[in-house]
């Protein structure tokens, strides 16, 4: 990717996230991170504990991505099947990795390495380790698709070990100003109009509901912080032309 | 679907949740009250406010569920293009809406349904208004999509009124139990026995890390009560049987 910025997908693998049982966290945490070291998300797909539903997923997503990035579906229980799953995406042995095995094997007492946790040393042939700085059991990284735990603590420290091995573009600068009593729809003609001014800058515009007032939020994304800067001081005018007192940064909860 | 259980997917529609400046928490709620309904969610898909991908995916989607919902982008600054994008994916003219428009241009002073606010009142031809108990601005459906505000106590509000229209196959249940001190390792061989035996069930097995010890849960989903409760009558004893004190319900956070 010589030229065209690279881009990154996410699948969120687990019939817990579907279900309602978990609040997912790792969308916001690698959607921030990925911003800031210049590989923007551009898309998101939570899929179940299914073996055919992930292994088309895989495949049709990381052709259309630099990286793909999983989070889930690692563990040693008979619903973790995301690695053989990465196996058959890729047409490839799963089969024993032998850095991941000795990890594995060293971390638990004699007789401890049993076979449900030989699975999670067991990964497509070739694959290259993301180390777990938490809980000793590896993700992996084949082709450009990189395996990572679901356990937010996990996926978090296996992601930061992982960055010197990305090659990101410029950072996404994110600028915000916000202003109670100002009305979405009031804004909206001349927050067209900015943008307009200034297609370089990616505008957002977010209502905000709080017990001591309603209002909104406008975000100026991109990586030209000059261009981001002028866009902010235009919705801010604008605000205060609509009777607002706009402040920057995002709003408090 | 006189036979085959209803299903869903859903489209999260916003540049806010994929830069990371908003925390999702709509998925949730929505596989929460639609497991809950006998409507599981089975696929969601976080995507940017492009037209072409907004187009694509929702023909993509809507033809493999028997409901389409989506969430986000139907307010009215100029990256709020939800409402078009699903008129240009039906290949409907996207018209003012009658019964929108009133409710809308009764909402403001005179003068104030500007030219934005009326994009709110736009909708594709033949749409059928979802309630916004909230803040006026209705949704809509059209065929099998359901079009909701992103804003979550707007959108929970919008989906409160939709139930009774919705047809819903048997309620999915979930069962859960936890011990403290049980290493997911060790439960996995008995747990996929278990799951073997109980094949009309969904077992889900879940490490959790707290101050006070750390654990795994294990989640019992299907529409059958009487597999679920065995299932984890058997999981409970299992967890037993490996020194643990199981507990009914999710661990606390």
């Amino acid at each position: 990717m010589p030229i065209q910025s690279p881009i990154a997908g996410l699948l969120v693998i687990g019939n817990e996230v579907l279900s309602g049982r978990t609040q997912d966290v790792n969308v916001k945490f690698l959607a921030t991170r990925l911003g800031e070291i210049g590989i923007p998300l551009r898309e998101v797909r939570i899929i179940p504990d299914i073996a055919e539903i992930i292994v088309a997923t895989v495949n049709e997503t990381r052709a259309r991505f630099t990286y793909l990035f999983t989070t889930g579906g690692i563990g040693p229980t008979h619903d973790d099947i995301t690695s053989e799953c990465i196996a058959a995406a890729f047409g490839l042995p799963w089969e024993p990795h032998p850095e991941a095995w000795a990890l594995l094997e060293a971390r638990y007492p004699p007789g401890g390495f049993n076979s449900a946790r030989q699975r999670m040393a067991t990964m497509p042939r070739g694959a290259r380790l993301i180390e777990n700085p938490v809980s000793v059991a590896p993700g992996f990284e084949i082709g450009n698709v990189f395996v990572m735990a679901g356990v937010p603590q996990v996926m978090r420290a296996m992601f930061e070990t992982l960055v010197p091995r990305l090659k990101g573009g410029p950072p996404v600068l994110s600028l915000t100003v916000y202003a109670v009593g100002v009305a979405e729809g009031m804004l909206a003609a001349g927050l067209g109009a900015i943008q307009i001014r200034h297609r370089e800058v990616d505008l957002g515009s977010y209502p905000f509901y709080r017990p001591d007032g309603n209002g909104v939020a406008v975000v100026a994304k991109g990586t030209d912080r000059a261009a981001a800067e002028a866009a902010i001081v235009e919705a801010t005018a604008l605000m205060r032309a609509l009777g607002g007192n706009p402040m920057p940064g995002e709003p408090s909860a």
